[in-house]
């Protein structure tokens, strides 16, 4: 205990040398003035655009993040590359042939297999939820189209999502372990827009993907209400997206260098992927804009304690193949908290953290200066990120700044993922609350520390 | 004078002679609780969905209201078929080449000409409003893609869409004569969804059509974007419509008889045809269900004095061909009343006219039966609706009642145009206003008439 007390006076020492640049709340105001989050979310959607894990868009988008982290000032910025199975959309057409023929709008799941070039065709079997599909017994399903539907509702944490997207990551691989043909689901979204919201879904080893569809709500409600007829009812569906065998992506990595190597990182990011048919404004140009702003005014203010580590993550939206990547090359790393901004870019209003003391005083001080931007203290289960979902399980500190999630399925994986979706203001909120967060981890000596970095600066 | 007070004092017989059977408050009260007009948006919105003017959809649209339409009680239901020059969409794909690679979200406006089949590309030259392009010289455009933008700005009576619709109607024609490769267009919307509005554009005589398309609000939104920083811009486009020779469309006519042959007859409707985007519920399965459920309901408490005829009008989104061959056909019909139900669902807020005495009792007695639903007077230049349009010039009085048009125009002409988008409560209280117009224009003997059957009832 002394060695650890001597080891954080020591620390504070280093801080105290930098006082004029760290008042976190005087760059927490500053942050309500800036747009440079606002900048880079309008130049990424507009000048790459859409952006799928594995293509040559993404690849574009890590040049043009490369030149512009530089440009802002950070340091070290570096490409990991790492390696996905590549997959991409094709045609995709959906049509009622019986009772009431007429178009659907639909978008193939990521990773769906093909139909046939001409598309196939067969009757549809509905499903109100995951477990009614679970207990139908393989052969009434044999031969069939699947559909699942659902009621998601709206959540303002994001709750209803963990509820509801098995419909989309599990479904499909139940039903083409019962024989299914091909699976349709409800998109798992909470707007009446007639967009399907696309996404990932899973299949286990060994399982040959068959065709996976999204259909936009209204068009889900609408085969709902034919099949409530008690008619039968069929439907064409042609997609034609292909598995394009290895491709690259890659984490693009930019540093605020901090004066003391030992005193651990703090690591920041979004994803810099998004899914094809928008132009990945709310997931998650947002998420990375957000936390480079932030770093950015964080390293203005001087040379911080820690290094923050600023990681624009590749191919996020596919799985955990590039969340995988990161922590395989950094779990060594020394990361006194991790960080991730991927929940659109309405204002935050809930801190959760997930660390070993949730009183210490430096989340106390972080709380006050967030106090001011109508944020409350929320739990200490933060979920994360999905990127830095790996250090969950090692002790780092996670903090999790909570946003208003209450319009976020309206947009998520849709074609209506675009920059009109972002509202200004509330992203200079969602950057001066980073700002605090960034401030007070990079440099308050009493911010928690992963277990074994604890171990080791109280050695020195 | 004493000839007209004698018809006047018969006509009014006859109505006294079925008193418990019009008592138009009691009828107003009973709309607010009937679904039957739900029940027609449902069923033709699923059972048909999309049913473009000139195709089968259309055609079975019309089989449908015929076998609809008997079965809730009206008389003399028959088609009275017309010939369209026939469209259909094929193909769509934008994507923008320079200097931002990426698709673009659009749709190709009604009548628009083909891109060859494997598209078209040029530089993308923008104008800001119509006045812009037809003050720019023709050596400037030829050869270019034109791109017309603007602001429409949201308006409760649908007043913007006639500020802003020209950008749709004649901008193309105006491109295409100054030598235009191909023309878009700011969808004429008011809602930021990456749908494009559909429409129809107007060429005159011996213009051949070039490619027109609409692009969605974000997307002409990006591609503004792009444009203003100077950069050349070029785009890709692949359009694929037909003009498809002459085709059959028709109107289906119904009625609630009435007493008196001379008396005069009420003319009510909305249009059957919709988009072929959407399913047309606002536009206008609303429509054809507000106004036979109100003549339903009327007809259901005995025989009016004068006979209601209903109309679901073919081919109005096209132009004028449906109005006018309906108006060709009956002229010389004494409508003391026609009225039009196409904006919508939402609930009506004013009660418009266009009648040589805005003073007249029986307009008074129907606004006094309006007040209840929120409905106030309006003004005497009731717009009427586009398939009724020819009577507003021979003196036919008209009456609109005004629905609340602030969200109509993020739905119009959209895929979004679907059942869901219908509120069942807002449509009663349309209903329900509906029957009060129909029960005083059927039964009110001082009602106003068209100054030529005020001569012919003057005379008998």
């Amino acid at each position: 205990m002394k060695q650890l007390l001597l080891a954080l006076a020591l620390i504070s020492g280093v801080a105290v040398a930098q006082p004029t640049h760290v008042d976190p709340a005087a760059l927490r105001d500053r942050a309500l003035q800036d747009d440079t989050a606002w900048t880079i979310v309008r130049d990424l959607t507009t000048e790459i655009g859409p952006r799928l894990a594995g293509t040559n868009a993404e690849a574009r988008a890590r040049d043009w993040a490369v030149v512009r982290l530089k440009s802002l000032g950070f340091k070290n910025v570096r490409v990991e590359p790492f390696e996905i199975e590549g997959w991409q959309r094709g045609i995709e057409r959906g049509e009622v042939l019986q009772p009431f023929p007429q178009p659907l709008v639909l978008t193939a799941l990521g990773r769906s297999g093909p139909t046939p070039t001409g598309g196939l065709s067969g009757e549809v079997m509905g499903f109100g939820s995951v477990a009614e599909l679970e207990a139908a017994p393989a052969a009434a399903i044999r031969g069939k189209i699947v559909f699942v539907w659902h009621r998601m509702g709206v959540s303002q944490d994001g709750s209803s999502y963990g509820a509801f997207h098995a419909v989309r990551t599990q479904a499909p691989a139940i039903a083409a372990g019962k024989g299914a043909m091909a699976v349709l689901i409800r998109s798992v979204g909470t707007s009446g827009d007639r967009l399907a919201h696309a996404g990932a879904t899973r299949w286990p080893d060994g399982q040959k993907p068959i065709p996976a569809a999204a259909l936009s709500v209204p068009d889900a409600e609408q085969l709902e209400r034919m099949l409530s007829t008690g008619k039968s009812v069929s439907v064409k569906l042609t997609l034609t997206p292909r598995f394009t065998g290895k491709q690259t992506s890659g984490h693009v990595i930019a540093e605020i260098p901090g004066h003391d190597p030992d005193a651990g990182m703090v690591l920041i990011g979004g994803h810099l992927d998004s899914w094809d048919l928008g132009t990945g404004a709310i997931d998650d140009a947002a998420g990375v804009a957000i936390t480079a702003a932030a770093a950015r005014l964080v390293g203005q203010a001087g040379t911080p304690l820690r290094t923050v580590r600023l990681v624009w993550f590749g191919s996020e939206e596919f799985g955990p193949e590039g969340a995988e990547a990161f922590y395989e090359a950094h779990r060594s790393d020394e990361y006194v908290v991790a960080a991730e901004s991927d929940f659109g870019a309405d204002r935050i209003w809930k801190l959760d953290t997930r660390v070993s003391d949730p009183t210490n005083p430096a989340i106390q001080r972080l709380e006050s200066l967030l106090r001011p931007l109508g944020i409350a203290r929320g739990n200490n289960e933060a979920r994360g990120g999905a990127d830095i979902s790996p250090f969950k399980g090692d002790g780092t500190p996670i903090v999790s700044l909570t946003q208003d999630g209450t319009r976020y399925f309206d947009l998520h994986h849709t074609a209506n993922d675009t920059l009109d979706k972002v509202d200004s203001s509330q992203l200079r909120q969602n950057v001066a609350a980073w700002v605090a967060l960034v401030a007070v981890a990079a440099n308050d000596p009493e911010w928690p520390k992963k277990p074994d970095i604890q171990r080791k600066t109280a050695a020195k």
